[in-house]
């Protein structure tokens, strides 16, 4: 056995869905939506399936799809992408998995920044990759040029970053991503760039991509996710968009982990990426209201709660609320009153930051007001 | 870079699949079947789509797939699989490197037949181990147990199976499956069996699951597809299925690459697998039709036709035929002609034999006939 494999747990997020799961409690940890999705996607999805083939697609996509994806970036973002340096994935993670695997030789570094995602860690391992790490600490997790320059070795090769960044719910500057990308160029680095959150942000901040920067187009894998966009985490379709030279190396490495995508869910994602836009922008002020929703009524029940730009998600702050327990106790104290949080510790591989909890907030209104009402209790 | 991508080719399917698409040749190559496949499992996932969740299932499956297909082979197979021990992953192909992945201590030998699925080879690498080779000729492509001896060593530690076996269309008979068994137990080894073929069987020919055999039930993963099962190949429904020990790893590696497999399929699949054993039995029949088509068309074409006991292919001896050119010139001579065919060399990562050409027969008979025509004038 691989004890790399052997040796790990569960994904804290699949961890505390089962334990909601097996309790009953309100799931405000593992991030999906209340609420269908677009209709007009979930019916393209029923109507494909019932009318369109349902035999391998070709292995980068759809031709429709990586055309809709191009485009979408291009309205949306001002980017210059081509249908053909996009490449289809089922979902984010394998795309994550894929770039890693295709650009790390093994010893390679990997700059990552502590919170993270918890599949960064064993995909760059499991790629013979070694992780060096910026930690980013609340209130405001802040990217600190010295830390990156200190991080940083010959050795060095890609840098993973997720902006907007889940669980920190914060959302790079233009100056910080300016930073970042003259520290790419710098030292020569690739950047793998995890901004499945870049839809949903709030109070009309809006996510710039880092390959729009200077020196990073050549330089960038940029990577997508419909799930997040269209609120269906359960499509498992997304994308990885780079430069010829780079996603022709990402493709050979996602056609030995799933080869294809599921082209009815591929065609649904070209209807919501060529017609839903108003869909998205109405979403995102539907969760702005739930962000708004949970966070006044656990700042009533006396509850440190931390900004939030984007993402599904906002933090609350145990030691500046007075609680002494660390974010597992509390998430223990939590479910034992009905509710599944996210402990922040668990986006940590080294010294975690242990007094900070994470609550999903795209939920209906009655759901989130039952969950405040649990949590004030239990607090 | 990772060398190991960056110095590979797209895989052999997706390639000629493409010069079928550019040239609108027959294609033959790359194995999916015409036809809609079962209605009912088409009902169902469009049902789902509309009327279930979207959001992410469990992470190991939906309960109600693991234990359809855990009782699946219990019906089918004999097998005392629990839902527990059954991992639903986005294909099969997905299950193959999480499998390899979980299991594969850098340096571990793995033992593999060739002809091969182009996956393994790059997957094993990928995980460190360092992959030996048993070589199967045709025409009987048989496995023979002194060259099992000849390449295990104290470092060997998997063996990886390809049962009925693409592009060879034999299936191993319950004498080699006892040897095997056998061979596993005495060197300690664990097989993964990729057993995505295990229902497209002919002549009454029944698959035979290594897992069954004396000494197997703890040591094997057992791979499935629903894609295969159903002629839904853009499905991407597959699963492994394993003792809970060995489950426990292969969910660990599943987690960080796709993590979870779109619900609406898998309700799909659960439909197929509980309601159309009927329709499995008739598409058996459909696709011998097919075979013996093809087989007849190519035999009168004078090609020697190898024998197909099993999968969507069956293939002819250049070199028996009377043919001068290697598989990969003959190949081009048909896509010249309209045909889009597989050459078998691709399945060998040393020592190719280079004299046998695939076929893929699941197509009407119109195509198929259309096809013997432009391949009898090409030969
Ligand atoms: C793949 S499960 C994790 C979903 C998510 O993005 C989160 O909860 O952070
Ligand atoms: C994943 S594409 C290969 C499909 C197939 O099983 C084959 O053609 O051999």
């Amino acid at each position: 056995m691989n004890p790399l494999y052997a040796q790990m747990g569960t994904t804290i997020f699949e961890a505390m869905s089962a334990r909601a799961r097996e309790t009953g409690a309100i799931n405000l940890g593992q991030g999906f939506a209340d609420g269908r999705g677009p209709e007009a996607v979930l019916q393209a999805a029923a109507h494909a399936v019932l009318e369109k083939s349902n035999q391998y697609p070709p292995m980068a996509g759809l031709p429709e799809l990586r055309h809709a994806v191009a485009d979408h970036y291009v309205r949306h973002q001002g980017l210059d992408l081509t249908p053909e340096e996009v490449i289809v994935t089922s979902g984010a993670t394998e795309a994550l998995a894929a770039a890693l695997f295709a650009l790390i030789e093994p010893g390679d570094e990997v700059l990552l920044f502590q919170p993270l995602y918890d599949a960064y860690v064993p995909l760059v391992r499991q790629a013979g990759g070694v992780p060096r790490f910026i930690r980013l600490e609340p209130p405001h997790w802040r990217i600190d040029a010295a830390a990156l320059e200190a991080a940083v070795t010959p050795r060095t090769r890609l840098l993973l970053l997720n902006n907007p960044l889940n669980p920190a719910a914060t959302m790079a500057s233009a100056e910080d991503l300016a930073m970042l990308a003259d520290f790419c160029v710098a030292h020569d680095l690739v950047a793998i760039c995890d901004e499945v959150w870049e839809h949903v942000t709030f109070d009309g901040a809006r996510h710039l991509p880092l390959i729009g920067f200077p020196g990073m187009r050549e330089r960038t894998v940029k990577i997508g996710s419909a799930g997040k966009i269209f609120a269906l985490t359960g499509f498992k379709v997304g994308w990885m968009c780079a430069a010829p030279p780079l996603a022709r190396v990402l493709s050979r490495a996602h056609q030995f982990l799933t080869f294809t995508t599921p082209p009815n869910l591929q065609w649904a994602v070209v209807e919501g990426l060529t017609t839903q836009d108003a869909w998205v922008q109405d979403a995102r002020h539907r969760f702005q209201a739930g962000r708004d929703r949970l966070s006044a009524g656990l700042s009533a029940a006396g509850l440190a709660v931390l900004p939030s730009t984007a993402t599904y998600f906002l933090s609350v702050d145990l030691a500046a609320s007075g609680i002494a327990l660390d974010d597992l106790g509390f998430c223990d104290r939590l479910i034992d009153a009905g509710v599944v949080a996210i402990p922040v510790s668990a986006f940590y591989a080294e010294a975690p930051v242990n007094h900070v909890v994470r609550f999903c907030f795209v939920k209906e209104d009655a759901t989130l007001d039952a969950a405040i009402a649990r949590i004030a209790a239990a607090r």
